[in-house]
């Protein structure tokens, strides 16, 4: 009887139907074939319903997110990067050291499995250069036309040292605010392929896991607590980001608007589309508040990680205009900056 | 200056637009008008990005799953109760204390608010039900026809008391199969709606969170070992659960037909449809696997529980037809019962 079965090899079906997500043999054979083998490594059996993990110290950090980003691949990276990357930038502006993510698919019907082979390598490979195991799994598929491609979810946990307490409240007046590089790039990557826009060169995604540049700030001085506020401004870019910290602690942010490092590729096309770079989403840049004693040790030792080489101090926090980010523009006038409505670009991630 | 904005308010986009997934201005309001209040109870504020939670004691068990059901609200439930039930009940499986839930929303432009808030009271009663918090969320638009109304993620974290090791590869010669009530509630519900089938009383999904039963079943016994494996049979029905537990243990599962618990409603619906019960998805159901020298005691448990009332044994643990699923039919002959190709009943869940 050990050859009852006369298994459907998957290629037999170079797209995905809907029986991919129904729970029976190809839904099996799916996870079997494509997805363990790029997204377990060595752990095959273990991408199961739920995993049981070992013990974990310290408190713990835990995220989510949906990544829904269009077009599914872009010059820099892909929805795979993102969803791998963008789960640990959120655990990683917590301090935490991010450890395990779970995975989590939408499929629309007709995706060619080839598109959906490309993106669990890519996955695959950024967590492994971001050093986090995928621990559980899931697949779902809808019919043709009730989704868009392929939608990832990605949930995240990881693990707090001692004595770090980041977070939008710990914002206190005479703070420095420090970008680690330069600003817009994600989102003005998306936007050229998007609207088929070419220039001399092509814009890439800054799309990266911050962790270890965090671990880097972290350990920079020796007193932790240095570093108030991080976070990674995605969508609705840096002003977004900074509106909120402003908002949470009641107090004001002033930036020095030439100080604020943005390349010229970026510069032009936000000027030709009539767009604020500072409302552009980032995925591999962070912005830190921390205690002005200890922020040009901060800033060097941001220097010297790859992916802080271009960060620069670029405000402070004020007791004036509280709730409100302003910039000092390079005439030397005043602006407050909108906190935007809503997207400039939708789909951004 | 602390008058200058005027933020329109939530009710002047009866629908989903665009802007509410901009990380900007709608997006904020979206979070602190609709989704705060009915997720995150008297934590209002602690559902971000990232949410720092307190060490825990155990090993964690971890699980993902994205809820795509339509239609989105059916007798006995929706996809709001689903989202916290079917991801508890994952982690209930592997023997864990539910504890934590993020929660991902993808939303289609034009879903009415309405809809939506109707969807998100649902899910904040049934995580207080069930005693669980949600602790951080994410919420995405896709533009009209990228989506079907609201697609929703959970991922759940649940802490493992010591000395339980439940598995599909625990199965062991011997060992009796239990269901905890009636197959097949969930898919016959769902597919009565979606078709305009209309019967004298209506089929109710059986939607619920499983994990008081198992923690009646841990404790029925002073052997927590007793249970050595544990499966909520959703998309691909008992069928699929055990066909999974008999390909992991390498044994063979013998089910007697006659004693699986199916309500006759959903036994004439499944004649009338041309379906096997034994397929068809359910969501408040266990299906155990337990040393035949406690069973009797974990049966009585579980008669003893609101969830598990019509629980019985179904079924024995073989060293016959090893990686195969059989059952005694009333007539007293052998079938093999077939893994499912693919769904009977696609987005089931």
């Amino acid at each position: 009887m050990t050859l009852f079965t006369c298994p459907l090899p998957l290629r037999d079906y170079p797209h995905i139907v809907m029986a991919h997500g129904g729970g029976g043999k190809l839904s099996a054979d799916l996870v079997e074939h494509l997805i363990l083998p790029a997204l377990a490594g060595q752990n095959a059996n273990a991408l199961g319903d739920s995993t049981v993990l070992p013990p974990m110290e310290g408190r713990i950090a835990i995220s989510t997110d949906s990544y829904v980003v269009r077009p599914i691949f872009f010059p820099g990276g892909s929805i795979g990067e993102l969803a791998i990357n963008g789960t640990i930038n959120d655990l990683a502006m917590s301090g935490a050291n991010p450890l395990y993510l779970t995975a989590a698919f939408i499929l629309e019907e007709g995706l060619p499995l080839s598109t959906l082979a490309e993106v669990l390598r890519r996955m695959g490979e950024a967590a492994i250069r971001a050093n986090i195991r995928i621990v559980a799994g899931d697949t779902k598929v809808v019919g043709k036309g009730q989704a868009d491609g392929l939608y990832i979810n990605t949930a995240g946990i990881g693990e707090l040292p001692p004595g770090i307490h980041i977070g939008p409240t710990q914002a206190q007046i005479g703070d420095v605010v420090i970008v680690s590089g330069t600003m817009g790039d994600h989102g003005m990557a998306i936007m050229s392929v998007r609207e088929g826009l070419e220039f001399e060169t092509t814009i890439e995604s800054d799309c990266s896991p911050l962790h270890t540049l965090v671990h880097a700030m972290l350990f920079a001085t020796n007193n932790p607590t240095a570093i108030h506020v991080l976070r990674d401004p995605t969508r609705g870019g840096l002003a977004a980001s900074l509106h909120e910290i402003a908002r949470s602690s009641k107090l004001g942010i002033t930036l020095t608007e030439s100080a604020i490092p943005i390349t010229e590729q970026v510069q032009s096309i936000c000027e030709l589309l009539g767009l604020d770079p500072l409302h552009v989403a980032n995925e591999g840049k962070l912005v830190a508040i921390v205690d002005k004693d200890h922020a040009s040790q901060i800033l060097e030792a941001m220097h010297q990680h790859p992916l802080g080489r271009n960060a620069a101090i670029i405000g402070t926090v004020t007791d004036r205009n509280r709730g409100f980010l302003t910039a000092r523009t390079p005439i030397g006038g005043t602006r407050i900056i909108p906190m935007p409505m809503g997207e400039q670009l939708p789909r951004i991630c």
